[in-house]
């Protein structure tokens, strides 16, 4: 079974996280034979690990991470794929694969550009 | 003349600026009448205030700041608002306002949604 995690940096007002709580209610509604996991790089729970582990424990046996980051910085580029590989390690029975940063998505940057403009 | 700032968090990492520089693309394309910056809050250039001013070379006289972040966690909660004061005060001929985070929307939050289903 597939599953998948949305995988977010973290802040340290938990009302930062509001808006991946809204992402994973659409998902659940609209995919809702997908399981799903919020995971966070810092300063939030669960970590990638321990949402790859609840997943695992519900048969999944492919994950797609997807990073809801806007940019590819540091953090995408050298601190998530070294994470990525250790949850691999540590798991597997399961295959662990990572889309591109939201920010990468054309209809994602459109959302964004529609929001500004209907504030105009 | 209204105008708009896309407000980023900003990082080390110069390519993670990519999709904002593909969002001011974009926004010129859609809305060529509207006088779009970049800015961010830290480690990238122009700050909010250069930003500001260099919109208000450009005769805006009304400029709203859309915050492209996900959640609004300490830095929209307390760092943004007395940004945005401190510029509304060095340029008192032009009338500042800000939208909510582009989180907040609901229809990123389905772009999000849709890139992640994709990748099923």
């Amino acid at each position: 079974m597939k599953a998948i995690i949305l995988f977010g940096h973290g802040a340290r007002d938990n009302r930062w996280r509001e808006p991946f709580d809204r992402l994973v209610g659409l998902w659940r509604e609209q995919n809702p034979n997908t399981p799903v996991e919020l995971a966070f790089l810092e300063m939030m729970q669960p970590s990638l690990e321990e949402a790859v582990a609840a997943l695992v424990s519900k048969d999944a046996n492919e994950i797609i991470v997807v990073p809801v980051f806007f940019g590819q910085g540091g953090h995408l580029r050298n601190d998530f794929p070294v994470l990525l590989e250790s949850c691999q390690k540590q798991f597997p029975g399961v295959k662990l694969s990572a889309t591109p940063a939201v920010g990468e998505d054309l209809a994602v940057l459109q959302a964004i550009v529609d929001f500004g403009a209907r504030a105009l």
